[in-house]
């Protein structure tokens, strides 16, 4: 950690911030500069994260050196994770091939659903029995009937099953149905949530909140590894940025950057990203481009009746289309996609 | 709504898209103009909010007329409301003054504040004992202790108190507590936890989130008054942007858009706002002078040894200089701010 | 166009609308919906472009059905161009290869960078002559010494050559030396700058402005169009972002946004994008894997002594292993990259 | 400046990096923590500004200590500047009231809105005769023309007129008509432009970019500076944000940012930081109270027939109840507003 002091900062000034940190177990080198004075602090800084040190008075800037994430950190685990989802891997060379329709609407609809994509080539089915609504009185989901159905229509396809938690008291109920547990963008940042799906034993698929940096989305990972649970894969879906061309901007760069700073997997949804059919396959493509970990798509047979995010849906046929090219660049790029038993 | 459709649509096409609509009831408008064909809708439009209309094959753009929030606009309600927190009133004319430490920290600390404060003019007493945040590793409150201790202080000095909820398990216990319950910045769209306060007979203060519009701020404090509960006030605390000079940007506009759009009453944050003691005063006054129906202050006497965000508060000699220069413009402005009895 | 009428509106105010419109020798369509009037305009909307319609009481919003380019418009031009920069073509299924340093430092090191890119498959020579610099203080540049260094470099190796202008008053002087015209972020809107390259034979490379929407760029590429040139490339190079991890904030998804609505070639600069080299390889890709056609990266042979950007800069190695990935995507995405004559 | 070092980073890449740095004349102090090496730089941080240490092998981050603007920062000029724009005073203590329509449109209409302003309380009158307009089929302004109707009006009633250049030919032309010279936000990094109207003797009004961070700001008006101009105001006039429910966000925070770090005056532009009349007058007073130096405010007797931006401008009698109300507030925080001659 690096503490610059104001210009005109006193003597006494100093003595009181060296004092504060010493007294905290750790020691200082001062290093008087032209213009500026700047205390180094040596020993372990994860003791003065949580110490208000910008607030002593003298104090201009206080720069850590170490990131606040140690667990997610690349430092703490040089090598790439790969997550198991009931025998689908994710990170480390796999590539996951996630893709349902937004929420689970009926057992007819899924399982027509599935057996689309499933023939395509995806390895996950998603869908979602509580939903995230904007609006009170828009549809909210099926609840534990949906995660019945899902459970189903997955167990008849040989496909694991994602499908979101959103309330803290729902966590156990979750996790007796789901493969892996989503965590929506709204909920990036809700503590609470990120605990209890850090006791649960399931993979979590934790999606970045939509005005989160790749760091607090790190930090919102360490929350669930800190609880216990390593199994955490990554989304990147889409920032907010003021050109409203589509629903928000997908911010590709996000994956290089994630795995500079992380071992953690992380993939893409184009779906949430964009919110335009139009846009989801060329930046599916850049996704894996990019190096991302696998693909997350919503499709639907029929979108029009769609209760939820119809009109960014992908039709079967256009899924198949898009999967087919994700597999070819998969191969350019020695990216491996867990096979199913088919069905 | 108009309903646009796209160039080269056809006719059976526009048939479709008419029939859908009048299966809900509704009856349409066909214009036919030079380059593009349009669709009015006529009746009630809040049967359609939830209706995919955007992928029906044909369909360009869907634009809606009503705002989706009903409750909280000003169409609904043309009166601003006026909020009674324990005696404390809001909006309508009256200012509220909010203010006190990040975190309840100890009888003693929060009982100088407390008194500190009350001299200088603040009329609602805060302090969290549920902290949201970002790091796992970092101080998460006092929990019910901490409740018990705001209750007390907040007792002693005749002052209501406002703490924050973060779990929808936990708003039962906080509810018994407190006589205003916040819900924070990073909740603004946990729709359990704003379910579960809708549910509570204390007024709400709901915080805009980071990279929430005003619209969707409104749509939150739909999901409360939904429920039953009609006291909420909204509060501007800041949102993302690019220049990173300040913690997050101060949009005071805000405040007077919110009011054209909504009843309810919104007072502003410069202390999350800002993040900077240096920025909050000037931020503040600016809050007032764009009619802002009250003023939330984060006022630490120490805060150096603070155990959340002291870098960021005002001590109490910076607030009392501040909340004398609120006074002579809420004079000017003809506000008013409920005097409290005298500790 | 549509405009929607305030909900209270009066008759005369809606007559007075509807005159002020058919003056303009346009025809009307009143519908009166539950909550709203609206008029539908029939007619050539263009004409109505520079009225102040939402100034005219009674006017809630004023929604255009075209978009305000119309050269630029893919309605206007269905198929996508090709713009031929002295022999090497871009857009239309053609990858333009566009390399070098950022600012021309001197002969022997930029035929030094040239042979090295050229042979690792660049087909474009670029650098900058003149230097856009946010201080006043730093290098700008070595001026028409370094254009004419540029304009041999590049006849030496059989590259064509980009570089920018920044001052209409020397878009003379660089016309004379330059095979391509760039325009810089920072210049997407000076509107005399695009007039006076819109009046030259080269082609332009217009580079997106840091806070400019997809539809910002189109309208300044109509500036250089309506003066006659048609030959512009437009180039994705990053935006303003909350994330600052990155320099700005690469948005692959303008370039299928810009391919649904104009005909015009997009390239992408993963080098201004980020800024960082770590990154630069795989937004490159995923700028080719979304249908850019071209890829834009500075390229250094000693970034640390380089006199402007060095931090930014790909090695002469680096840019030979990204390249060759590169031409992998354009075969596996039926590209073509023009040869040059082997020097 | 303190260059922080990447762990891992060998002896030999130490030595490097000091040896790049002593000589450029600068010592240096080596800091070897526990997880990182740290070396502070010395000497006069401004001759290693344009330095890419940053693509030295080892280095990890470069941190400046100094602000790169020297002449616009408040450590070289503790004292705030006070710019006289012929008689009129701009900061210190002094309040200037900006007003004028968007653009300079006859003589007749400019004299009838000038006398309403004044009347109201304005002393300074803007007009604009080039406009920088987004679509090149949109209205451009008088030219010359309009600079002299705006001379004769603002003459006849004793008003200093301010008006905006685009072009660095025509700033002599310009120069010649104006009391002070605009920059616009397009412009702001339109560096052949700054240079030259740094060249003036004329007052710049230099406003800031809708993508600019503050610090961009201060150093463009480093730009006209440097040139020996003294007189720069600066002015706040929205930036981009994810919500667009105003035509930008307007950054009050921004005032006191500014203020900090700078001796130059700022203003602020409600006019186009919104684009909307219902915000204008809220914003405008927020600016004030914030300790702006002054108001540009757009102002039309009849914005449906307006050139330019009409649905933005105030009526004649909005800005002079607007006014009466900023007299107050200025009244009230000891500012001073200079008096023109009646007229």
């Amino acid at each position: 950690m690096i503490i610059i002091l104001k210009s005109g900062v006193s003597d006494e000034q100093i003595e009181h911030v060296i004092r504060r940190i010493e007294d905290m177990g750790l020691r200082t080198h001062l290093s008087r500069g032209t213009y500026r004075t700047i205390i180094g602090v040596i020993g372990d800084e994860a003791r003065l994260q949580d110490a208000p040190l910008g607030a002593i008075p003298g104090v201009a800037e206080v720069i850590p050196v170490l990131p606040p994430y140690k667990l997610a950190s690349r430092e703490a685990h040089p090598e790439s994770s790969v997550v198991d989802v009931a025998g689908v891997k994710i990170g480390g060379g796999y590539l996951g091939m996630i893709a349902g329709p937004c929420a689970v609407e009926g057992h007819e609809r899924l399982d027509q659903i599935a057996g689309a994509i499933k023939a395509a080539g995806a390895n996950l089915l998603r869908g979602g029995a509580f939903k995230p609504r904007t609006s009170p009185y828009a549809y909210q989901g099926m609840g534990e009937e949906g995660l019945k159905i899902l459970r189903d229509v997955g167990d008849k396809h040989g496909m694991p099953v994602v499908t979101e938690v959103m309330d803290p008291r729902y966590v156990d109920l979750v996790e007796r149905y789901a493969d892996m547990i989503q965590i929506g963008a709204r909920n990036m940042q809700n503590f609470s949530l990120l605990t209890e799906v850090g006791r649960t034993k399931k993979p979590v698929l934790l999606k970045r909140g939509m005005s989160a940096t790749v760091v607090d989305l790190l930090m919102s990972a360490e929350y669930i590894l800190s609880q216990g649970n390593p199994n955490v894969v990554l989304c990147e879906r889409g920032i907010k940025s003021f050109d409203t061309s589509a629903r928000n901007l997908f911010d590709v760069a996000a994956v290089p950057t994630t795995k500079g700073l992380s071992h953690l997997p992380i993939i893409v949804d184009p779906s949430h990203a964009t919110g335009r059919p139009d846009l989801i396959p060329a930046c599916a493509l850049a996704g894996v481009a990019a190096g991302a970990d696998g693909v997350h798509i919503e499709v639907h047979n029929c979108p029009e009746q769609a209760m939820s995010d119809g009109p960014q849906a992908l039709l079967p046929e256009q899924y198949a289309k898009l999967a087919a090219t994700i597999k070819e660049l998969a191969k350019l790029f020695n990216k491996t996609i867990s096979a199913l038993t088919p069905s």
